[in-house]
């Protein structure tokens, strides 16, 4: 963990303020040298990366630092959740306003370690940097055993049955409420707090062929997975699992346009789908029925009576004016 | 590539556009999935994540977009020089301003790619984020050979003797010029395009008992592995390789308080230093001995006539306010 362009000595406690709150990773070279050292993988590795921005992915004023730190990760393992593979490593770039509260930082780094320590992924480094707005860069690695094929967006394939864990639409509410003065609920506390379905990754490598992490909305995101595996789709609207108050706030087309559920969307081949509801039952992790793959237009999706769906696109964020409109174009 | 919190359709051909910069990555699963898929590494593996933030790291006014993107790759290889690693992958995440030009975001692919390139490394996957101010945050990964160590920041003994690569205070004179009105110079180009010391670092990893990549002035860097290794350093300072430019300009000490150098300061034990110097020649790498290290009190620094030298602390960067005194204080 190392400064460049925060060169103050003083930063240099920040820095040790940050990490003290983390396990020493058990690494050849961990955190403090130019690189962390690992040594080499046994099974082949899967890495993302990404980001939350202040005011655009939270805001100061309504999420904790525990939640801003969780929500970094979180973010991030879910992507690792998508191609069913186990956190192993990840190095977390920090850029810092000015004068940005110890307290705030060692709340960040609490909500991060909680949830590392979760899932047993390892802080290796990192880098601070001081910016305008507070942001949280992570790039994080997981393992897939050996033997083991990652879950991808193109193996889809006509007849594959679709599930999805969780509910939809609950993150979507929560940022609705937020924005209109409530300041907890469930669902609140689904937009500030995603749990990353990190498990049903894992049991899922073995069943599915082809998977993703819902972030954009299931609409869009379904549209990804079919795209990607040149088929069509069709969605049984009246099985998404919604929560009560989803289903009154937002309806179905809301839940549909989602965004930032972080569920698994996963295809299953028919022949699989006992054995895959069987582990999902003894794993207890709830998953849905909600359609399935089907010849057609690559990307086109459709309801159970045939009907076209039109797909919304990506959802409401904190800062003013990045609302989407039906037709993808910003407004 | 994904984005996350930039849902806009048209969103998705800035990736487009971007990635098309870049050879496609000869990797199981690369951009465009929730995760790249990487085959297990031989070696040990080299991580390190760094951001350069605009009016921090550049001034978009001063810096064309191949420059920031040539510098946003080049600090990161610097580190994975510093440890002896052979480039391998990298991703990238990219924070852009609202209606960031598309041809200033092709520029800056053009320019990390073509360094990229030159590496031998590839770029695997990365993220998009809307932000206030251009950011660009990469995490870099190389390989040792398998059987080599690193190069750490530790490993240094009394005796040994300190080399350090190229010259020293160019990039600090370049952002000096550039804050003055000047806009071409030999120094600003070392300021605009640092030069990532990677095929020294792999010759050097044969040799070397510590080493780092000096990016925040030699004092400074020096200090660092002086504690890391235990040791006291004694400096040659009219040995130091400093550019007529620098010398007239900066003189010795703001030479050593330097910043943004990206050379090379390594420490070679006494009876390897023929080998070294030899191999150096041949690989045709310009390196200087400036000193050694000594007993004494860990991170303590002297001059051959064995006056303590005081440390000049960071270095000017380009936001107002940063200035840091010599003192360690922010101004």
């Amino acid at each position: 963990m190392r400064t460049k362009g925060t060169q103050a000595t003083g930063e240099f406690s920040l820095i040790d303020l940050f990490l003290s709150h983390f396990p020493r990773a058990r690494v050849p070279v961990g955190p403090g040298d130019d690189c962390a050292v690992l040594a080499p993988s046994k099974g082949a590795q899967c890495i993302t990366t990404d980001a939350v921005v202040e005011d655009v992915h939270f805001k100061r004023a309504w999420f904790s630092p525990e939640d801003i730190g969780h929500k970094a990760l979180a973010v991030n393992l879910s992507d690792l959740a998508s191609m069913g593979a186990i956190p192993r490593w990840f190095v977390c770039a920090l850029a810092l306003p000015r004068d940005f509260p110890r307290r705030e930082l060692a709340g960040i780094a609490r909500g991060m370690s909680a949830l590392a320590r979760e899932h047993t992924i390892a802080l290796v480094g990192g880098n601070f940097t001081s910016a305008r707005e507070l942001s949280i860069t992570l790039t994080v690695a997981g393992e897939l055993l050996p033997g083991t094929a990652p879950i991808t967006r193109a193996g889809g394939r006509p007849g594959d049955v679709l599930y999805i864990s969780g509910t939809l639409g609950d993150a979507r509410l929560g940022l609705q409420q937020l924005l209109s003065g409530v300041r907890r609920s469930t669902a609140i506390l689904r937009q500030k707090r995603p749990v990353p379905r990190v498990g049903l990754g894992r049991l899922a490598a073995r069943f599915v062929s082809a998977g993703l992490d819902v972030s954009d909305g299931l609409a869009q995101d379904l549209g990804h997975l079919c795209t990607a595996s040149r088929v069509s789709a069709e969605l049984e609207l009246e099985r998404l699992p919604l929560s009560r108050a989803v289903r009154a706030a937002l309806g179905t087309e809301g839940a549909l346009a989602g965004g930032e559920d972080y569920e698994l969307l996963l295809a299953v081949p028919p022949e699989r789908t006992p054995a895959f509801e069987r582990a999902c039952l003894r794993g207890e992790v709830p998953v849905t029925r909600i359609g399935r793959l089907t010849r057609g237009e690559p990307g086109h999706i459709r309801d159970a009576s045939g009907r076209s769906l039109r797909l919304p696109a990506g959802f409401d964020h904190f800062r003013g004016g990045r609302r989407i409109d039906r037709s993808g174009r910003e407004g």
